[in-house]
């Protein structure tokens, strides 16, 4: 693991998610570029302290040195984004399978780039759009590729937070400190951190690509550097219109990330907060609610879901969904086989795309919220 | 009455909401410009013959012409658009109190023109934005005024429906048929029938007017010649900023109405479909459930309260907030008083203002959704 | 009507619902046994002074010796339950029609004369159980006639409510007060003010009548001389299983009547707060979510509703029903013809069914809540 | 780890709940009383095939003779009911700890026993009933605790799911086939699977210990065995009242366990399967909605929390936070350190309660569901 150290909210999470089906360990790690602090943390972790190290360079070095029986099998990487794509070239580069946070990176230059890399050197890269393991957001793509929404329409996809209503990063809170700094989190805040996965989400569940955007994005607290709330008007390719917001201002909200798709046949919507349920909506009958883990339920939704309906699932288990295929896709490495066909994990094009993404909003509203076609990427 | 005839949905509901307390009693209408249906209408209502007419003009000739005890104390219009501004003229100079459905006239002139004769006649002009009767939508708007969100940063205001989804107006429903021609609709057909409802909601609870939108307003149904779908970004004055986005087409959905705002201390959510619940939402303390009739309820909330908390209040009994209010204002010129000062229903203002954000966001979309200032209106 | 003054509650709904349609008027009353009260509520309700009287048996004279013109069509008690039997005996065999607040009388013996009385004149007798009349409970007794459910098993119904958690009636609060008033109320108060309205809603929807049940009452407030809480088991008529419970000190409650019906194939729920909405659940496709208003909602909740699907109907509107069936009930007597066949309002054996409830149920707890046999009535 | 092979489903939830902070590993296994069966599920699980046992037996006498180094700290066991006592008993004489799957025993007074030897043997025991580790079920006991709820006076608890509303067990169905064998579950069915956990919950959060119950259970499938529904009146020592119902026949439930709970002050609840939120309801001000991970959420229900608030967290973190707790204990026995006082998971007495309510239940119902005083155990 690189990043990811005492204070940080998302290793720990990336762990979590990792272990959960007992199919990986943590043994290694660069937890901080203080190699006192990484060692702190390694120890509170249980690792063997010849494996924790002061810098990801150090330890690409070290660990590409082992011999194969002790090699990783892959990394994660979990610092702050302008902290993405030099590890991830380094890693894959020495033939390491790469697990990211997301977004890609700093840039979309740097996503090219690194897409590059991962074409020449093979090797997997998984991107943890975590909320894409939801086993009822597989539903909710398998119902749209099914059919059974007719042609979409329209898609409302909204991501409010509330916890930087305030100007925290002032406080000496980390997590808001590097998300609100433009030199570690890119050209936008709310955008690139949340925005991003709202997009994701978006384009999973509908396939849909973007055509041109317009957006409003807006620095709403005093004194902070980058956006912290956007609204922003969408255009799909081949016809679909939609709406996009995220916000970390929306005061009371957790994290309400929730996606509604109409089509010419049906609606659907689901919520991450209450990510169990799914409801599809019809013009002439009941609405229904979806609810995982019921034999009704199709297989791709069942093939993540790790206990019976009813007993609920939450942020961990989507996460660990993302591992778990990247574990099927390194499990097949290992033995020498293909990957599988079906492997259902967010790859470098979704990072290429998330950060054409965020440079074009970002671009849009630098011209006052003009309307700019979406780059080919 | 002045349309409402049947098969018309919203004059049933104008009858219904203006009955509701035992304030007013219908005696005359002028029910469909065919004297022969007016009449039958008539009868379907137990009316005096005599007083069902075949057009308006004859209605408002005949009735100016009766002695003043049995002088209508208001009449409602409840045809479509393009019908609201000769009768309300009419009446108003006949020195009638006028009560008229939303929006307000065909067009941003006609309400302008509209506006000038209720200034002359002194008249009472209604506007039945019937959604700003809720108890609890007035709760919302204490609840800002009092200063407990803070500075207002962010609106979203949502207004779905699907029964439009499919060619509807092709089959002969007579709903569908005027709401899609602009002969009778006016310059929009889901912004203008249910847009202006939200654009309404929004400033009557925050009190905020527009200074700026971009509108992509969209017809998804093949044949059909007006908008059956619009989302709208928007800049208020005073910098919050906003999300509008009405639907005919978001199929499922009933009658989605919902607003949610965000201030600098706290939020809050209000579904027109659950209206009797108002959730205000903290950063720092459990979200609340406020429930209409309860001792903790407000004054203006409790003023517009008919039955006790758990016994829940509908669609009929908003409506009917609106004519009890106009009641009021009707009692005073009755009496030969003032109006109050606290009078709370929509006026021509409102409607002058509903217009003025139709044509701006048809402007709007027909520059390609580009930003259009708010006019001085 | 007879009672209902000022202060009262039940009044003003009553009177609220019967002219929602526009089908009734208010023109006589006896409000109050306080000549000069009830004059002061008749004044409220610009009644004809010489119409408004100081008891119900000067009334039923007065009013019985008017012209068959003039005469009343039905008249309304609402007084408190020992005041239902006297009055609603004299206007009956006066040749009255009658609507009767629940619980029908004072004691079961009351309610079988009742019976006997309403046989034997033939007029027409309405009991206001007012939560049948919700459009989606006609919705749940259909699809269990249709058999949708398949055999019924178990039901669960709950009425609480949390208005009476402290000793309400000390203050001089009219409703509490003659609600725990044994000399007024009858042997129960919870359990006869809601609990008979809980099992009321539970039979219509099933049509499942009691074999026997095992109530324990309890009053926790102290001073109280009523029960103000009451949970019993139900052994249904047939093999399925109940459990009912009714409070007043559920703090913090509204009026959150609801029910749950489990069969063989399928099961509902209705909660009253959230009355347009039905949900079934199935064993093996996902639940669903009728909503009042739709085209796939059956015939007889299709009568039964005013506005469209997502324009909530609530409390009134399902008084309003019951008052919609007596008017049916009325107009066929007024027009010489027979009583339709499918009149759908509760009939004085709906009251002598709930007065057996409630002489069974407190006989149980008097017994220290041991199972009594539910007598044939 | 002591049953829990293949198909089994409650042994994956203890590995995963187990593993999920990184705090254990599973080394050794008896997953079946076929040693080839326990191979292969050995095999699954990657475990060394020399710890792979075919019977706990050779697996207590196994492990016990390694060298301390190498011992288990505890003992998972995941068997059916019957299979509880003797593996417990031998692994605590044999000096390990054991953590158990609930109910305890097969009936009480093998959880008697049990009782005598956890105390002889001074091992930890741990129950997991999970339901309990669930930060909001913390918050709840925490709110009445503090006396927010005041004197409680009502619990209601209910336990419906629908799963074996058919015959299930006799289509080869292994969760079905041994809870419904009186061999292998005990005295009850429903009551003991389930229903265990709905009065262990209601206990957690209130406190309150039964005073005595009226119990009536049905066997709705024909040619079942045991009680598959149980409606079950409660009086608590102290006055408050209370109904408790659990079924398995309530089709389409999931699991639906849920409680709420009232007092002189407030009320509260809590659905298992919402498991993120509490709702506190007042008698004088708005209902509160308490959601886990807020800064405002008392501190045992934050030392239950792994990720922020908004981000779900569900059955397996609470199940986890069973054994996080266990993972306390046994450190501090590991590090010779006495038990730390405020450990928070049910232990042989939670056991012991639980027998003795099935059995009083059970009792009750074979008299015709009267009255059975609890047993003081």
């Amino acid at each position: 693991m690189i990043g990811g150290g005492r204070g940080a909210f998302i290793g720990a999470v990336h762990r979590l998610a990792a272990i959960m089906d007992g199919q990986a360990e943590l043994v290694a790690g660069a937890f901080s570029s203080d190699a006192a602090r990484s060692q702190a943390s390694g120890a509170d972790l249980w690792l063997d302290p010849a494996r924790v190290y002061g810098s990801y360079r150090e330890m690409a070095w070290a660990e590409a040195a082992r011999p194969a029986a002790e090699r990783l099998d892959f990394v994660v990487i979990v610092t702050p984004n302008h902290q993405h794509f030099p590890p991830a070239k380094l890693f894959l580069e020495a033939g390491f399978n790469v697990v990211c946070d997301k977004p890609a990176t700093f840039d979309l230059a740097e996503a090219l780039a690194l897409r590059k890399i991962v074409a020449r050197t093979k090797k997997i890269f998984v991107l943890t759009h975590n909320y894409t393991g939801n086993a009822m957001v597989k539903q909710a793509r398998e119902l749209v590729r099914q059919g059974a929404l007719g042609a979409i329409r329209k898609i409302v996809v909204e991501y409010p937070q509330g916890w930087l209503s305030t100007r925290l990063e002032a406080t000496g809170q980390k997590q808001a400190e590097w998300r609100t700094d433009p030199k570690r989190s890119g050209a936008a805040g709310c955008l690139g951190d949340i925005g991003t996965h709202a997009e994701n989400l978006a384009r999973y569940v509908t396939g849909l690509k973007i055509d041109a955007l317009c957006a409003d994005l807006t620095t709403f607290v005093s004194g902070r550097k980058l956006d912290d709330d956007g609204n922003i008007l969408v255009r799909y390719c081949g016809g679909a219109k939609g709406v996009l917001h995220a916000s970390q201002i929306s005061v009371g909200e957790e994290n309400n990330l929730n996606l509604r798709v109409y089509g010419t046949k049906a609606g659907l919507e689901w919520h991450q907060e209450h990510p169990n349920e799914l409801i599809v909506k019809y013009p002439d009958r009941p609405a229904q609610i979806w609810r995982r883990g019921n034999g009704y339920v199709g297989a791709q939704a069942q093939r993540f879901t790790r206990v019976p309906a009813g007993h609920p699932e939450g942020y961990l288990e989507a996460f660990g969904n993302i591992y778990r295929e990247a574990f099927r896709a390194i499990a097949a490495e290992v033995a020498g086989q293909r990957r599988p066909k079906d492997l259902d994990f967010p790859t470098i094009d979704d990072g290429v795309y998330g950060m054409a993404f965020i440079e074009t909003a970002v671009k849009s509203a630098r011209r006052g919220a003009r309307w700019v076609k979406f780059p080919k990427v």
